[in-house]
């Protein structure tokens, strides 16, 4: 298997950002250190639930301290993007991490965040595609872009750098509907699955994703899917919960009322108490490589953990990634 | 007198990206070791003149790698950005950088930049001062954003990271017009001139911005001023401009074509060829401690050297940059 961060520096109440942006970049600078094959960056706006608004320039930055880690946007929300400019931006950081970007693509849920932008989550799919058509063709082309879309227009424009990887970093969507999957198998990007939902949640959704594999004739690749879960690894189950069980909980409410309307429309975060502890890897060693192993037998080989959560201290994460590479990691390769 | 570079990654024919924006790093690096005070990075889309088209990535990476230069834009060309995208990026940086971001700003001027995002130059004035007025807002209100502009529109938005320099980062604009000292006298903004004109035309700039001060009854402030120029320090002044002249002439050549619309506009890019060699500090250190005089005569105490010319080799770029803080830099301070 193979195990990646994914990262959001959250701000709570009392700290200080910097302090709490150069964490985040310390336990990615482990991460590499460590053999952890990823780090994953979070793009929020407007609240303390994530403080990484342009998660290009903070993977630049890590990019320039790390060697081997692949660096992910998890997720880069195209309908809130100027396509070009993304496109640019992505190209330069795998430019400048030497072929190390992993490019995380969502249609985004947090109404406050479309709201701050004077957007509507009404149009998210539509931005979407039109903003994934223009990047593609940005990478996959060699003829200037003119476009003259609904959301964007360019006349003769050849964005630079292009990509180091060619024809342009792997992609991965986060999505757990069927006509995700249907893009990422069609297009061949990978599908990343949402943390903080039981193992059935998430075996009906391999399956739906088997699916749109099947649909179209296609094996099904077990290298391109990833999903995420909350992770502290503890000296044991009970020490792991009494140290991070608060604060993955208040990490998933806060997240869950940044993305609610004020007229209280249903967030697509799921959230339910048990089903959280059922669902994350807040645990002792043991218990980590058995819920471990119920994930790789649906077909998942790739996990990237959720750790920095707002409320738990840097100290006792660093312990963590590094409790994880010694007693899990060599158990799962 | 204080001394920063001032870096475009150009991409030559027959070049690799990487190497160019690598190279660009490297000398970046050089220039915090050796104490240049700061390391400014253009903006530029679509062509050979200069592929980093997000300079706060490009920034964030130089941040990680070091200690203690100013790190600044030069510039982010203020109409062609979603300027709370901005606003959080350039907090990002200065957090991350420990707040060693300056904020250089401007207007734009190249038309194919515009053209290419499906803009025109003719609105450049009012989306800057749009802009600028969305970004300090965010920076200096307690408030959330809500804003009904006529180019960009906002509601509820609290942008976070806040910078780490309070209320933000410095203001740099780059501009030589009445109106644009003006502006930067009323605003406590610096003033950042352009290369490659003569002497006697930076004087007349002078001139012009200090009576911007005295129409507010303001005392002159140097500090508040920065002078671009080409620089390369040879052993001579024969085989500096050997090394580096033709590759300066060609940069700007290219500068020039690049701003001008298809139509033959006139572009805003000075250019005449003994101008240019006459501006320019390429050069063997005693020609350079005289042109430096010069320059500090006028009161000017803070020089920006653009030597990351397209066709000189990054060998060459290096050693001069040695050469620099070895032979001129300590009899200028």
């Amino acid at each position: 298997m193979r195990f990646g961060i994914f990262q959001s520096a959250q701000w709570p109440e009392g700290t200080d950002q910097q302090v709490r942006l150069h964490d985040a970049v310390a336990q990615s600078v482990l991460a590499d250190e460590l053999g952890y094959e990823s780090v994953f960056m979070t793009e929020h706006h407007f609240s303390r639930h994530g403080i990484v608004p342009d998660n290009l320039s903070m993977l630049a930055y890590i990019a320039a301290q790390t060697k081997q880690v692949r660096l992910g946007t998890a997720v880069s929300v195209l309908p809130l993007h100027d396509p070009v400019r993304l496109a640019e931006s992505v190209a330069l950081v795998d430019q400048l991490s030497g072929g190390r970007f992993e490019f995380g693509i969502g249609r985004g849920y947090q109404w406050g965040e479309f709201d701050g932008f004077g957007k509507s989550l009404d149009d998210r799919v539509e931005r979407f595609d039109e903003a994934i058509d223009v990047i593609l063709r940005t990478w996959k082309s060699d003829d200037p872009l003119t476009h003259a879309g609904k959301y964007w227009q360019y006349r003769n424009a050849r964005p630079q750098p292009q990509p180091s990887q060619k024809p342009h970093p792997p992609i991965w969507m986060a999505t757990v509907s069927d006509d995700g999957f249907d893009l990422c198998v069609e297009h061949g990007w990978g599908v990343m699955l949402p943390q903080a939902v039981p193992i059935e949640t998430v075996a009906h959704w391999v399956t739906g994703y088997r699916a749109a594999f099947e649909r179209r004739g296609k094996p099904f690749d077990p290298e391109k899917l990833i999903l995420a879960r909350g992770m502290h690894l503890g000296v044991d189950d009970a020490s792991a919960w009494d140290e991070a069980g608060p604060a993955y909980e208040e990490f998933l409410a806060l997240a869950r009322k940044v993305a609610e309307s004020p007229t209280g429309n249903a967030s697509p975060m799921p959230f339910d108490s048990s089903a959280i502890r059922a669902s994350a890897m807040i645990c002792g060693s043991e218990t980590c490589i058995e819920k471990l192993q119920e994930v790789r037998d649906l077909g998942i080989e790739y996990v990237i953990f959720f750790s920095n959560m707002g409320g738990l201290a840097h100290s006792l994460i660093m312990e963590s990634l590094n409790r994880f590479a010694t007693s899990v990691m060599p158990q799962l390769r």
